[in-house]
């Protein structure tokens, strides 16, 4: 056994409480070294009584590592622990001391779980399993009210810019609420709404007034009542990292410098606040000196922005909200920020703009969830021709092992967003291609997003290409994809398990792009079979029961002596079922 | 290069904050398996502007792992990485996305720290990096006042049990406040104080009154007053994990059952509260039924235990908390709480009890510092003969490697306490041998400190032979150690290269007890020799230089052609030194 390759700490996503009465222990070994994990687990205060040894189950593996993992009951919510690793007749342990080939004597070195406390439970929202989001950049969606465009609104359907309005608004967003009901949509994610100067808000004059492009106060009101009404939750983006330069305070600061009363709402290196040669004097989102950063540490600031976030879930009975550029704000400031939005509304979703491994904010004190950029990455480049199945799986494998269970269980899975170039576009217009994505994105673990428009087949660039208007005429939209996306999301809506079952790879081979993964709880055990080549495949996998469906079109399938053969088109795919 | 022994997360002690303009990043290789180590780093926003490449250099190493650090001081104070491992003519790199062949484009899948908040920034109070601790268990140092002593007070001297009580009290500390200034204490930590029936106080019945077996709140005040006029600070107890079943609200709710209102102050799995065959039906420290459980997480307990946090510090001046049973107590509960000790004195230090590895509280928003056990079983380890050079080194390699530097630096590092054998004993009663533990302990990192009369020669063994009354009868105790104790901590004090500098063993072999360290900063430089076997050896090392003295005895000490021999007695030492 390679004893480099073993790893545990007794914290964050390696020993974790997932919920009051269970913590959840993993540990990593060298890819296909061991055999056997056990954890020998029980209360430091009395071993004899309360020694339990558990066998671990491998719970993903990536390129170099197995990572395996157990649920424990500690019947005292204290747990002492060491892993004992088994291969041949070989066996080690390992305890917080260091590496042991001989049983360690309890419990002295032992890893610690103190104790469970409930109120250091990482608790995500339950309707966040179930959701499945759309989202919206408003300016960019549909022109309800063509009397609050902007001045020098484009026609409809042009090619965006940097700096184009096309006249989208709340209004045009409750035109098509019933649009998104009839796909399956249950939660809408709306790109920045409020008073800015730019098309996409992300640069924020007044927290509390909708930009009056888009509507008004009451309209947004509106809007999340017609949304609850027809079951659709609701989350807006907080961008609490900077602001506009045209926001007051930060105009106060420009005309009085230090002097102003504002001056430490920023973080102002040297006054007067001004941009030379490309570098601002204070800080900023990337180096735009017209989005100046807060210094969220400020207690007025950090109050005035927790101010923002709970009123509008009290004005609007909010469902939660996207952070952006979360990664680049204090974490202290996001601590008391989930304390006041789950006071205001327990069930509420936070889910922060983070594009890097993002453990930090997701160990119960902060976010629920993060953009899963990397998940976009990887599935895209998998679909794409970029991998074999073999290191997908590794991927995927790797990115699951990243955060405890709560967040992969609410993980925000997009394939793509207005920061990146669509899906269809970076699949090379492969309609086909973006099928298997998007089958594997609704039979995923995780909380799948839609970015509009990518169901009627909307391509682009990157941005400003990737935002373009919205596609209404339906003899332009793809209907075909459309339906398609509606058949997998009320697939998805229909089983749990394709949800929040337990998904295994069952192929995923070095040298070949084809997958079989399953999904499975009590009642419903799903495979899924995609041929991710160009050419006619026949994918084969033993079976031992003969009672599956095709979940598409309910036909019978059989396997022929113990092995199931499922013959593909090029970049075909088919889920089977069967009932437990 | 094994690539499976490669490791970084951008977080925790890995990647931190040292200062406000600082970060300090690790990142772990195999064993004698990679030549360099270098850290490519820039702010993501502009790459090619800010991109620097920063060697590493190997910090420590342990049986398995070389682990290489950092400093970088990001100019925007947002800073994206990666690391490239070279051994001969391979190159690997590591970034967030996983291991690469070749250098990946800038900057997709970087590690990020996205900015450094001051906020988040851990601090520890700088006198701690200067202070040498004293513990003392009031009732076992020494009797001041005999009119407070409890019924049945045994002669001082006698021989412990688990119920014995000696009449010590605050008064004895103040009496002997010279003795503490003579041998060179400046800080003191007391065990518990506050009204409890027990000797031990570790079960308290009122957090705002001093017991009166030890004295009044008067002289509480007083005592570190008159500490404080001598330079001595002074930490108490702070046992919140757990009250005495005397606790009156605890009183409460077994006369009330469910229905007191303080129900929700403990955790009572069922009423009524009682103990059933050893089982507390409600938790408990251990299983103890007399030390009831407090529920940190209920507001009302909070803010009682927090307001006795703030009271004495605001009372009587107090320097700060050690944290009786520290990991059992909630994580919301210690942020708020280093929040309040900080707010009332910025200066305070906060230890946590927690026997296995603490970085879940050692990341800037908990405590300060942790007791090192760990530290204190490897070091009696190694000079009761049982490991090697090699093996002592990899273990202090390991244990310097488990938290950031902000915490090395203040760690509370003993050799023994009430919870453990004492010093002497541990090492077989070889007074040679403990001055060896004591020389370390006093020329390594952290902040040592001295268990109550380990510095005249008192033995013991566990819990409550460890706690014997200490020895004022000066023909009873062992002066010439005190000296030696005095000299060690005199040595330290005058040279900060003893307290921060940087520490190397310069010898630290397989199969061979003695070891070489040495110490240095700008202005000195110590080498420490030590012969750990009961032979007498000499131990040889090369030096360029010939201006070393001895630190004890200042006589000149000159290498031979290079290469300096040093005659040491079984279990003799030397410190050796040149200015620079």
């Amino acid at each position: 056994m390679l004893r480099e390759a073993i790893y545990h700490v007794p914290r964050d996503k390696w020993a974790y409480a997932y919920d009051p009465s269970t913590i959840h222990l993993r540990v990593r070994t060298k890819r296909d070294d061991v055999e056997r994990v056990s954890a020998l687990t029980g209360d430091k205060y009395d071993w004899q009584r309360t020694f339990v040894e558990i066998a671990m189950q491998k719970a993903a593996s990536d390129e170099l590592f197995d990572y395996w993992d157990a649920a424990v009951k500690p019947k005292y919510k204290r747990l002492s622990y060491i892993f004992k690793f088994t291969a041949g007749s070989e066996s080690i342990y390992i305890l917080d001391n260091g590496l042991s080939m001989t049983p360690p004597i309890p419990v002295a070195g032992y890893y610690e779980f103190p104790y469970i406390h409930e109120i250091d439970v990482f608790k995500v929202p339950e309707w966040a399993k179930e959701a499945i989001f759309y989202q919206i950049m408003p300016e960019r969606f549909a022109n309800g009210d063509p009397s609050n465009d902007p001045k020098g609104t484009v026609t409809w359907g042009s090619n965006p810019t940097r700096s184009t309005y096309f006249g989208g608004d709340l209004k045009g967003i409750m035109d098509h609420l019933d649009y998104l009901v009839d796909i399956g949509i249950n939660a809408i994610y709306l790109t920045p709404i409020f008073l800015s100067p730019s098309y996409h808000k992300y640069d924020t004059i007044d927290y509390k007034r909708v930009d009056p492009h888009f509507g008004s106060n009451e309209d947004l009101k509106l809007l999340v009542k017609q949304c609850h009404d027809k079951g659709i939750r609701v989350i807006l983006d907080a961008v609490f990292n900077h602001c506009s330069e045209q926001f007051p305070q930060f105009q106060d600061v420009l005309k009085n410098g230090g002097k102003s009363k504002y001056a430490d709402w920023f973080h102002i290196n040297t006054f007067p606040a001004e941009v030379k040669d490309g570098i601002p004097s204070y800080d900023t989102f990337g180096f735009f000196g017209n989005m100046p950063k807060f210094n969220t540490a400020n207690p007025e600031v950090k109050q005035y922005l927790l101010d923002v976030a709970q009123y509008w879930i009290q004005e609007i009975q909010l469902d939660g909200w996207r952070l952006d550029v979360a990664n680049e704000i204090d974490h202290h400031f996001w601590r008391d920020f989930r304390r006041v939005v789950k006071e205001a509304n327990p069930d509420a979703y936070i889910v922060g703009e983070v594009w890097s491994d993002s453990l930090n904010w997701l160990m119960g004190d902060q976010f629920d969830s993060v953009m899963n950029y990397p998940f976009a990455d990887k599935v895209v480049q998998f679909f794409s021709g970029g991998m074999d199945g073999y290191a997908f799986a590794n991927s995927m494998g790797s990115l699951v092992m990243r955060y405890p269970q709560q967040t992969n269980e609410v993980v925000f899975n997009m394939l793509c967003s207005h920061d990146t170039p669509r899906l269809l576009t970076r699949l090379d217009n492969d309609k086909r291609r973006m099928k298997l994505a998007v089958v594997f994105l609704f039979t995923y673990m995780g909380t799948p997003c839609i970015f509009y428009g990518d169901e009627i087949g909307l391509t682009g660039q990157n941005d400003p290409d990737c935002r373009k208007s919205m596609e209404w005429d339906a003899s332009k939209q793809d209907r075909e994809l459309y339906d398609f996306y509606k058949l997998m999301i009320n697939l998805r809506k229909a089983h749990a398990a394709l949800r929040e079952g337990r998904f295994r790879f069952l192929k995923a081979d070095k040298n070949d792009p084809c997958i079989i993964y399953e999904r499975s709880d009590d009642r419903i055990h799903y495979t899924i079979w995609m041929n991710n080549t160009a050419e006619k495949r026949t994918l084969t996998h033993p079976m031992d029961t003969s009672d599956w469906r095709d979940a598409l079109s309910d036909v019978k399938v059989a396997p022929d002596k113990g092995m199931m053969n499922i013959s593909l088109d090029p970049y075909g795919f088919r889920i089977l079922f069967r009932q437990l």
